[in-house]
Order: C-alpha cells, then sequence, then structure tokens
C-alpha cells in the first residue's frame, strides 16, 4: 500500500496532475512508514521467522490470548514469555496445541518447524535455581528454529561437572550461560571455547548479590574475550541474540 | 612433548615397566595440561588466528616490546592495546612495521593478512567523543581478519544523520555501537536491522553519567532484542566478540 | 494582629489617609506573615487554575473525599493522584460529576473548562507500560486547561513509529515524553523538535533498570538540549509543568 | 540541493525517462536528510537563534578554533564551553571580537545582538561556589538572546537573602536555580514563584555530597511542582532549555 | 553486690588467706560488671529517666507484654516502639493505664511524670506523611520527661507557612525536623535558629527519593551548621538525643 | 569404576590390543570425572565430615524430603538450610529422628556424631534480632562436628556485656560474630583475641542499615586484622568455614 | 528603604512619638527583608560568637586574607578552615597574630577569649589518620569558646586503650569522635556515656571504605541512642554544633 | 608495673594502710589497663609473633623510620607495609638489614626466623596485575613465620593452567586468592580443595570493575563454601589471618 501511494504520486507527475515541485512537497508530508518502513520490518519478521513475541507482565489474559491469536493467524510460530497461570489458561482455551513450558513460563505455538539455525546452541546454567532462566533461552532459541541443547548444573565451584562435558560445549556454534550469585561462570566457559559467549546474570542469591548486580558485575568484567552480556533474567534475549547469530551464513 | 610422557607411559605399562596399577597412580599426578590442553588451546589460537592480545596497562615499554617480539615470531598477527607513548616506541623500535594507531592507542603487526570474516562488520559512534573507543573496535576486528567499516558521529538527537545511512548499516553481518552519555543508540539501530549488535558502553559525558554507568544500563535494557553489551569502554572486547561471529560458517 | 494591620490599612484607605496606589505599595511591604502569603498564594492560584492537587496515598478514602469536597467548593477545578478503588468510590458518593481516570489512577472534577494553554501539549509514550504514567500526565494538564494530545507506543527499538508520527510532535508548544527501560525516547524527540521536551522516567522494565533508574539517568545525560527531568513515574509533575510553559504569554 | 534532486526524479519521470515503479525505487534509497531532514534542522538553527554549540572538552586549541571559525562565518552567534585557557588563546588570535568569560568557561562572538526570549530569565545561586555554574547558564541564555539577571549566593541556610530579593523572583519568566550541598534552593524558589524553574545541581561540597547526587536527588524529589532538573553542573543545558521556553510565543 | 565481693577480696587479704600476688590473679578473673559497669549503667538509667526502650518488630506480643511489665515494675517510664495491633493489645490486657499513640505506633507508660528537661522541644515536619515519625518523636521526648511542641507541615515549598510560626521555633531549646523527599526543611530551619537541630530523614517520596536517601544526603549536607542527622524514620533516635541535650545543665 | 576404566586401558596395553599412541588417543576422550575428580570430592566428603548440604529455597517439599533421604542412606550427617514449614513436615513424615531448629531455620540428621573440631568454636551475636542468622552458624558447626557455644547480645553500645564474658571468648579456636547495624562487634572481639574471627553482617536494621551493607563495610574495612568476612545473612557458611579451619590439624 | 523605614523609627522615638518599648515592638514588625534578619543574625551572632567561617577551599588567598580582615575588625573571633599554604601566608602577612593549625589545616585570630562553654567538649578519634578531622572540631570549638581536650588513637580494635581512659569521658558535656574504615568508635563511645555524642565520619581507609561511606553508615546505624552523625570529614561541623549545645545554659 | 602497683594495694590492705573499703575506691580509678589488658596484648604479641604492624601512608619518612626502629629493638620481625621510595630510603638508612620487596611495596626486618606455621600457605593470584597485592599477602605471611608457595597468572579464562597447578594448591593449609575483574577464581579454587580459602578482591579492571567492587561482590556470593573475604587490595590482612589459622595446633 505504501508502494501503491508513491507509484500514485509518480504517476500523478507522470500525467502532469502534479508538477515536480507539487510532488516535492506532497513527499516531505507522507508518514515515514508509508516509504518503507514496514517493508523492512516485514522483511525483518521473514528473515526472523517470527515477526513479535509477547511479554506477558501486565497484559490482561483475554488481551494476551487476542494478541496470540493475531499473531498466530500468519502462519509464523509464537512465543509469550513470563505468562501467569492465568493467561496460560486463556491462551490454551483458544489453541488445544499451544504448549506450556511451565519452568520457562512460556507459551509456544509452533507453526513453522524449520530449522533456521547453522548449528547447534548450547544452554547452560551454573545451578539448579538458574534453570528457569536457562529454560526460557531455550524454549525462545527451539521456537525461533534451532537446535538446542542444554547443561545444567555445572557451576564453577565444582569444575569437574563442567570440565566432564567439555565434549558438549565443543559441539556448539553459540553458548548461552546463565548463572547467579557470583557469576562466574561465563568466565570459564568463554576459555574453553572459541565461539560466542553469551552470559545471562540471574537474580539467584541473596545477601550481597543484590538481586543479580554481583553476577551482572563479573560477567561485564569477565576475562574471557568471547562473552557478551544481557540484563539480569533476560533468557529471552540471549535465546533471541543466539537465534540471530546461529543463522547467520 | 605431553604426548611423549603419555607414550612413555604406556610404553613403560607395554615393556611391564609399569602395571597397570601402578600406571594409573602415575597418571593421577601429570599436570593437566599434559592431557592436552595445550592443544586445545593451541587450536583455539590456530582457528581465531591470533593467540593472544597484550593489554598495556602496568607493563613497562621494555617488557611490552619483548612480549611483542615473542609474539610475533609464531607468525602470528599481535595486537597491543592501550598502549602509552613509550610502549609504542620501544615496539616501534624493534618492528619498523609495526603500525600505531593513534586514536585506538594500539599497536599492531600484520604477519597474516587473511580475511577470516564471512562478512562485513560495521562499527558505529554516537558522537566524536566516542571515537577513540570505537577505534579500538576497528583495529581489533582488522588485525583479526575482517572487512570493516565505520559511521561515526550518528548519535539519537540527530536521528537523520543515522537514517540517512542506513544503506550503510544493512550491508553488516554484525554491528557495533559505541556510545556514552545516555547509551541510547544501540537500541535505535538494533531495531532498524536483524543481525547481532554489539553495544559498548563509553565513559563519555559528564556528572550523572557516572563514567559510563548511565550508557551501560541504558544498552541492558534496551528494547531491541539483538542487543548485547561489554564493558564500558571496552573496544577491544566488541572487536573480538565481532570476528568470532563473523567467523562463524 | 494580622488583621488589625490589615484593619487598619482598609481603614486609612476609607479615611482617605491613603489612597488606593498608596496601600498597594504598603501591602507590599508589610510583613510577609502578616498578610499576605494567602493571598500571594491566592494570586499563584488564579493564575494557575488550580489551587491545590490531592496526593492520594496514604489518605483515608473519607478523609481524601473531605478533602476533595473543601477544594471544590472554591469553584477551582480539583484533581487527586494515585487514588485507590477506595478513595475513588468515597469521592465519587459525593461528587457524582467526579471522573475517575483508570489508567491514570486519578479523578477529576472539571468546574472551569477553560483553556490556559497558549498551544498543545504533545505527552508521548515509549512502550504501552509506560501509558499509565503518560495518562496521569494528560490528565494533570487537561485538567489545567490544556489541549493535550497523546502519541504511545512509539519507542526507539522501532523508530519508524515515531518518525511517522512526526506531524504530531511539530504541533506542539510543549512535549512531554514518557519512557523506561534505556530511557532513550526523550533524546531522540528533543533531536526531532526545537520546543521544550520534559522526560518523566518510569519505573518499567525489570533488572538492570533498578525502577527506572537506568532511564533516569539515561534522560538526565541526553545529548539533546532541550530536555529536562522530572522524578521517576512523576507524570503528574510532567503536566503541571507542562502546563505552566503553555501558559506563558 | 535535496529538492534539487527531488525535482530531477520527479521531472525524470514526467519526460518518461523513469516509471513511476523505477521512481519509487530510486526514493527508497535516497539517503534521509535529502528528503528534508536538513530543512527541518535548518529551520530550527533559525528559530533558535544558533546552529550549534561547541563542547570544549578533548578538541585540540586549533581543531575547536576552526570550528569556532567555520560556524561563524554563517553569521550565527557562536558559543564554546567549557574551554581551555590554551583553547581561548587559540580562538582569540583568529576572533579578537570573541569574549571569554573566565567564570563560565566559555567564549561567545555574538554577530547578531537579536532579542529573542519574550521576558527576563533569572539565574539563581544558592553559594558562591556555584557561580562558575550559574555563569554558564547566564552567559549561555544571553548569546541566545534573552535578557538575564542574576541572583547569587542565596542559600536556604539564610532564607532572608533570598526572601529579601523576591522581587527580583517576580520579574522573571524562566528561572534557573543552581545548588550544590543539599540542593534545597530550587523548592523554596520554585514554591514562591508561578512560572517554571530548571533545576542545575552543581558538584560543589564534599564527603556525602557525592559530587552532585545529593542535589541530583533533593532537585528531582522536589515537593515544588515546577521545577524540572538537568545534569548535574550543566549549566549550558539549563540556560539552553530556559532560552527555548522564554522564545514562546 | 559487686562491690561485696570486692570487698570480700580486700578482706580476705588483710586477714591473711590470700598473698596479695594471690589477689592480683583474682581480681584479673573477676567479670568486668562486677567492677562497676553495671553500676555506671545504672547511674545512667537514673539521670537519663529511662533504663532502657523496647523496639517492638520481631517480638512476639506475650514476649513484649512481659518485658514492658518487668521494666515497668521499677518504677521508670516505659516506652515501647513500632509495635503492632496486637502488641498494643497484649500490652493493654496487663496495663490498663498504658497509652498507645497510633500515629506514633508507640505504647508508654508513665510512672514519673517529671520534667527533665530545662527548656521546650519543638518538633517540626515537612509534610503530613512525615507525621508519624515526627509523632515518635514527640512521643519519646514527652516520656523522657520533655515540655513538647509541634510544628507540622511547614515544608520548603510553601516557605511562608514556615516563616509565619518563628515565634515558634524560637521559644525551642532543641529542635527535631523530620522531612521526607528533598528533606531540604533542615537547612532553612537551621538557618533561622541558633540551638541545635536534629534531622530525621524519611521515607516518604517515591522514585529517586529511595526510600529516603535523597533526604539523608540532603540533610548530611545542609549548609547550616547547627544541623546534625539520624538514621531514615529514626524518630525515636532523635527524641532521645534531644531528651539528653534538654537535660543538659 | 573410574580406576577400573583406566586399568582396563594399561591392561590392553599391556596385552598388545592397543599400541600407546591409540591409548593416549583414548585418554585424550575419557571423561575427566572418570580421571578421579570424582574420587576427590569423596576425599573432600570423607575429611568434611558431609557431601553435601540442602539449600531450601525453591525445592518443593517432597524434592527436599527425597534428596534428604539419599544423603542420609550414605551414613552422613545431613542439614538442610533456610527450610519452611511444609519442608520441615515432609522432611519429618520421612525420619522421625530429623530434628528441627526452629530459630535456625534448619533440620539436621545426626548419623556420626563424631567431634572432628580440634578446639572450641563460638559464636557471638550483637543483638536478639542477630540470633537466626547466629543459629544456622551454630546448626552447621554442631552438624559438621564442633564444639560450639554461643554468646548472645553483647553488641558494642553496651561494651561491658561483652568484656564481661571474655573468659568464653579465650577459649575459642575459632570465633564467628553475627552482627547487623552498624556491624561494629568483629572488630571489638577481633581486637580481644589472637584465634581467626569470622564475620557475618546480618540484615537486622532500617533505614540506612540496607539490608545488611552498613554491617558488611563495616566488617570488610574492621581495623582488626584477624577479621574475614562472608555473605549477608550466610549463618551457614561461618559455620562451614569455621568447621574448616577449626579441623586443621 | 530599609534605612529609610529604620530611621523613620528612630526619629519617631527621638521626637517622642513612640517609646522605646513600642519601637521594639514595631521592629519586631518590619518586613523581613527591611531590616529584621540581620538584627536576628546579630543576635545570634552575639550569642554564638563568631558571625560567620571562612570556608577556604575555592578563594583566592588574597581574597581569603581581606575576607579575614574584614571579619577581624568586628572584634569577633576569626576562623577559617581547610586553608592552604598560600592562603595561610596571606593571612599572616596582614594578622601576625593569626594562629596557624597545621593538622586542622585552619587558620584562627582570637580577639574574644571568653569561655562560652558551660562544660568542657571531648574530642576522640579513632586512629591517627583520623586526627586531621579531629583536629579540625577542637579548633572550632576552642575558637567559639569552649575547653577542650582529646583522646586520640583509642580505636575499637584495641578496646582497652578506650577503657583505660573512660575518666576522661566521664567528664564531657558533649563528645565529639571522628572515625573512619567501619566507624564503630561512636556506638562504643555512645554506649559509655550519657551525654550526646556527635559522630564524624572520616574518609580514612581504602577498598571497601569508599571515602568514608561505611564509617557514615556505621554511624547512622549506632546502635547508641545518643549518637548523631554529621557530613564526612566534617570536624568544623562537629565543632559547631558540640559549641552550640554546650552553652545551652 | 601494672602487677607492681595492684601489689601494692594489696599490701597496703595487708598492712592497715588501707581499708578494704578504701581500696576497692581505688580499684575502681585505676586505669583500665593496669589491670591486665596490656599482659593480654602482650600475651598476644608473643603468641602471634609480631606485635605491631606499621601501614605505611600517610606517615612522614623520618616518622616511619623511627617507629619502625623502636618497633625493631623488641627483637620482634617488623613489617611496613604500602611503603613510599622515600620511607624505604629512611628505614634502610638506620637498618641495612632491612628488604625492600618492591612488588609488594614493604619492608621487613627479619629478626626472628622461626617457622610457626604448622603447613604451607599457597598465594594464588588471577592475573599478572594482581600481583602486588598477592606479594603483600606473601611478604606478611613470610614475615609471620609462614612457608609460604605462590600460583600465579591462572586466571578462570584459561582454567587448565590452575588444574594444571592441582599438586600446589593440595599442599597447602591455607589459601589465598587474589583477584580482580570478575573474581570468580576463589569460588574455583575453593571447589577444588579442603582447606579455607581466603579471597582478596584487587582493584584490577577498569569499566564496571569499579575498582573491584565486581570481584568483592563476586567473593561474597561465592558458591563455594569454605570462602572468605577480605577488603579490597587488602593483601596484608588475608597474609595475616592465613597467619593465624596457619598457628592453630
Amino acid at each position: 500500500m505504501d508502494t501503491a501511494s508513491l507509484k500514485k504520486l509518480f504517476a500523478d507527475v507522470k500525467r502532469g496532475k502534479l508538477s515536480p515541485d507539487q510532488a516535492v512537497q506532497h513527499l516531505r508530508h507522507l508518514p515515514f512508514e508509508d516509504l518503507g518502513f514496514a517493508n523492512v520490518d516485514h522483511h525483518r519478521a521473514l528473515r526472523v521467522g517470527m515477526p513479535e513475541i509477547i511479554f506477558g507482565p501486565g497484559k490482561a489474559p483475554q488481551q494476551l490470548a487476542e494478541i496470540f491469536m493475531r499473531l498466530a493467524k500468519h502462519g509464523h510460530n509464537v512465543l509469550a514469555t513470563r505468562v501467569s497461570g492465568e493467561q496460560v489458561r486463556a491462551v490454551r482455551r483458544k489453541f488445544r496445541k499451544a504448549e506450556y513450558h511451565e519452568l520457562a513460563r512460556a507459551i509456544t505455538l509452533t507453526r513453522d518447524p524449520t530449522i533456521h539455525g547453522k548449528g547447534k546452541i548450547i544452554v547452560v546454567s551454573a545451578g539448579t535455581s538458574d534453570i528457569p532462566v536457562a529454560e526460557e533461552a531455550v524454549v525462545t532459541a527451539q521456537i525461533m528454529g534451532n537446535e538446542v541443547q542444554h547443561l545444567y548444573d555445572v557451576g564453577v565451584a565444582g569444575i569437574h561437572r563442567l570440565l566432564a562435558r567439555r565434549d558438549v560445549l565443543t559441539k556448539a556454534r553459540v553458548i548461552i550461560v546463565c548463572a547467579g550469585m557470583e557469576g562466574a561462570l561465563p568466565s570459564v566457559v568463554g576459555g574453553l571455547v572459541g565461539v560466542p559467549v553469551i552470559a545471562v546474570p540471574t537474580s539467584v542469591g541473596y545477601g550481597a548479590s543484590y538481586q543479580g548486580i554481583a553476577a551482572l558485575l563479573g560477567m561485564l568484567n569477565s576475562c574471557a574475550s568471547n562473552v557478551t552480556v544481557v540484563n539480569i533474567d533476560n533468557g529471552f534475549g540471549a535465546g533471541y541474540v543466539a537465534s540471530i547469530i546461529n543463522r547467520l551464513e
């Protein structure tokens, strides 16, 4: 439609209904998205395999279910994160096939099972309490078309647990590491591999962990150069960016 | 040599000089790197194209020059970051061909000009004061074998400057965005592209910028999902991780 | 005794001992406590169009309703902010005409529909979660006699949404921008217009957003020079100061 | 020239050199500023009376002098802030008429002495140590075409000093208040007037003043509703936004 | 009894039951409080007029009531602060005469109505929300034998309210000022009087008030030299230290 | 079994089924824990007297009870910390002999009452509110085989209470000191003894205690050189490390 | 104009139109700015014994010397704090009798040696590094007419040093305690005495002392109720408020 | 001499020169240290092997040299930490045998070479920049009579370097781990051993390391239970407490 209105403008010029000068004036007042931004976004959607993700908190169950339905109609995979029990029920009443991932607190609907990722994404967690965040990353990466494997409870205070599974790490094209408390695991993992490591600080801990600040600062100061960081508890973001990296050809 | 000592162990068993039980005891006390870790690291070096980077601060000029020389002898490219004038002179006395990048405060020696990156890395800066950090990223990515292009002084308060150069952004396989003050640029860039964006907060600003905290927090809270973050002023880290991503096949 | 000196002043005028002009001079020099603060305040009230605003939290429903009634009796518009459901019911039992603004969590009573503002106030929000704060600004600016228009969900990660509505922005005499997370929107808006922009950080976000600190710092460090900042979630304050600016002749 | 290239496009369509479809494609790849953004910026420059301000720190004296000269050539007033002694000398070698404001650490060149402001801007400081920041605001507001008056050393611990000068405050259309330490002065001033008050926290103080945090937080939490805040020591920003407000018709 | 055991020691020496050397050894092992510390404490209790105060939180209602009873038996006045409804009921079941101060969340039992204070303590509050903290100070000062007067809702944004009551302030021997938000009131009060001012930051406010940090920092940086500060919301501490000052002869 | 597979490897070499070269290859791919890490851990378990501790929060009651049972089967003492009422009931349904320590919020099962500690551990608390943390330390140290004595409510504002009990302190081989608010007690205790002092900041306090930050900073800055610090409220950690120190021969 | 109204008042008294008593009444009711504050201030000055103190930093040596001279002319004692060597020389060139207190970095000129304090002020320091701050308090209290005694290097890690000097403490009417690092000393001192204790956190320490934050927080959370706090390193403020307390009759 | 004065007291009682009552009075006024505290301290000195350590900063070279000399006269080992070049020269002029440890910035004088430690202390550092802090720990532990071994540059991003030296770790009775940046090393080391680990955060790093906060928080949140923490850069404290632990019999 953007194109349509543009074409009409040029056609009008061609037909002499508008002088070039008048056309320039018109052009200046056309809304930007009419100039193709929407297309760009659409392109991105097609390329990334998912147009939008639903962030659950603050949405009424019914409202969330409706957004979910609207997105599902386009034939894309759908992901809703941090959903409450009520939100889950509202969605599942409409979509029997929507899958609820309890640990990840996420709902997915798989419309398109294509694998877009070129390699495997490995999601690592330091402790068992970090698993919900790790699972959010797993679910996100899966619904975005990746092969995902996890490696949980391999924190640095029992380093042999991680080292014993080095073979798993070496199969990754991208690695996500979720850790709370001192947040040291990404540095160790980063030192063992040559692929990008996305560190997710979690709010796991107490006292001077300050809801993830200790882990966040630790990760930002990682002495392993292949580590980048996302927000505290942001398993979704890590899964998202890992997917984008994993699609790079 | 690790392999040598291992082989000797097995040979001793074969020859009956050691019983299997005794061999197990011996094995347990061999240093770990003798078991192959060094090799693994070597592998990583080969794959990544650079065995080690020299961090300048705190090293005596002579000491830095010697490390530089030792690394150069292996035929790898060499990079020294955050070098002082004295350090530069010490290195250049030994290596006429070592290049000094004044803005980036880095020295490089190119032994191997192979391009390892699959695509282009674009380095973006918000203001002119962010350029030293951006240049550190540029130099790092170049010495690691990438085609790099920059786009400077396109901060969000004059958004048209960025939008006018969208064509540059769309050519990137990985984008690095350096910004101080409010650190908003990675969010805007992230929203315009479908590739990974590595955000580098800089310590540019005054008052409540708190040497980069404002920018760091802004980037961690980016509403664009394809953004990950490295430490404040860590242009090197951004260039490094962008290189690793850009090599993924 | 204040009363006494006032009485004497008026008596002197009555008896011709002072001309009204002289009395005004006298009045100006009478000690502050002896008169005049209420008057002065009254002047301010007349000029600003509203004598006082009721801050809901911590007030018993009945108490709030009584304050509301007392203020309403003076014929002024009345605004109560951050009201609870109970407080709303208590007020509406007395004032059928009091309007409850659910999103803004505010009650208003319009006694005087005069438009005092010289131009339009535009209220912009980055995301849908910032709308309650934005609505508090809207309701405040309206009850203070301004024409208000809003522009919601135009955050920086989808910059085209904002650019497509530039025509709206250009109609503003004052702009209020509410944003949480990285708080980058005021910088972008500030760069697009030549009028004052009042930035309101919101506590929207999680993890390293720290209940609005990230947004607050971002806004204080805005690279757009026409941006000033109010407290986190202070939609009321933004609406108030925008109204004062908009009345300037 | 933007217009020129656009006109050429339409002319080409008109002449049949390009079909409307081809024109749409071309249009999409024209740089944004060609579409009028530059004009918009130009408009802003004309309206605001000054196209750009030079921020001194980090610029070589010669470089700063050249930027200064380039801006001066357009016939606009020029302002360089936070300049060093060397920068001052470099500028004055080229512009005898450039004025150096020692307290404000600013250089100005007045090309256009037009008064754009509709009223008076009053700049208030709490203590004598806040004067450099206050003077930066004064110089900025003056060079942007405002009548400015100051009121210094009227901090809250000697409240009579402020009250004795209420007559000055009442003449303001916009007030700027600079204060360090506890930053209480804007609240008191805000309570005395009905016009917008722009609060500038300064880094004046020691110990728990934390280079202006105490003052900044105090101002953000001001109980006077007509107060907005800019960054610590940002006298320029306060002067700039006050000028914009003071021009509103 | 301490004295008793000491006397016995000396008597034993006198009687030759212990040699001086043995006595020295014994002395070294006597518990410290046997040497008079308890007496000192007792002295303090008598002088201060109250041996101990009960801090309510974390104590079971029955337990608190018993401590209350034990203290009451010594004939001293008793004060329990920050008590819950249940704790109040438990105490009042035993002490009909125990007074509950709802705003202050305190219970008192007056056994000794003597006035120990040499002058008057004035308790000032900035806003109505600060009153609970102020009342805790009032109740503490009263039960410790002081004449107390309060002056509420005289915050700095309406400075005339305070100035109109200067006569009250001038009657004080010690002043307590409770304020949240920007915490500016103690500076203003401190500048108006020549007596000690004890500032109590309160957790009143929202957003960047950070539960009283803004007010605390403001007060620590007060430009009035006669201001000292206690912990956030510590009305009790302010009342206590004001009482001690007011008893000084 | 690790040993078994290693022996088999050497036996295969001996028997000529594998050449030394092939054996080296095999060795490199054996999982790490097969090389003895598990044994090392086992050694640690034997030496320390407890293989693992159960951290209660986040575990379903049934799940916790099952972990508890599994650990109990190995004949070791078992400790579960920070357990909820429900978790306690779930455990006690299976283990009548499991002891619930209400103040410490811990459950223990004593299988092996051996005393491993060489001396006595003294646990000191500043106030009564610090007792839950102190008791967690006590319970931990006891179940790890130590003689433990406590000394509660001896905070620094009544220093005679501590001094009167110096004899208790002098009997300690290791001392744990738990304190909230200003966290000053470890410094005083540290100055009185020549043994290691482990300081535990507690979250006891209000206002500027910031949930234990004040105490934590105080302890890190202790002027007594024999003080080390653990996390806020980490009574378990203090008891654990004290036990390890107390076992040193 | 103030002068005018004052003249008239005195003329009226002279002519018998007003009795002196009536004039006093008039005076009390004249507008604040017109006069009375100066009187009030004057009263305060007379009562407090010193009209103003000179804060050294930021003042040119010559400028400081002139202010010093001006104040000295009124016959009052003069105090300049935090003076530099150059400032000292500038003052002493004019006032041979001005005393320089090297440790306190202060200059005093004693014009009036009257003792105003009713009792003794004791200044206590924890370590030798806290002495400069303590001496600033000593010098301030002395020049304001108090008998002052100090007690240095009695920190809590060697508590016997303090206890051995309890006799000194018991002679105080007001106590000032200066301490860096953990800032625990005021709590211990506060527990030993029944008089007001003014705590001064110092910036002494390193690492997690954060230039006095640790000490400041410790003091604000003091478990001794007779402790109030001033800003970090604010020895002057402590000496000032102690003097005011010590003058109370 | 304390004993002497006490004996004299008892002798006077015995001889009838004092009644027991009079003696009690006398006793109460004897300074505390006369009652044995000094002895206790002396005992501690003997037991710990060093009476006092000299903290260099803030001491004049001559003053430091004199304190050094005084301590040396008692025949104890002497340690001065954080000494400047000038201080070193001043000491060595007097003590040719005083050893200067350049990396550790410490001077020692060994008077008594006895080994007091029961086992070996291992000092580990993450990077080469952490070595100065590590060396301060080494020097402290050595001068206090311990066998010390170090293990440097074994940070977690190259975990094999540490694992290859596990044999060294297993020989320790106490381990000190110094690390900056993310501070992860103590957790890894703690998980590998069963002895106490003392973690020293260093201020090594940049950006979000915040001079050691990141490392400090990481260490406080260590998931290894045998880790305790000292202040940032406090190598001395770690060496001291490790020595005390290592002497435990």
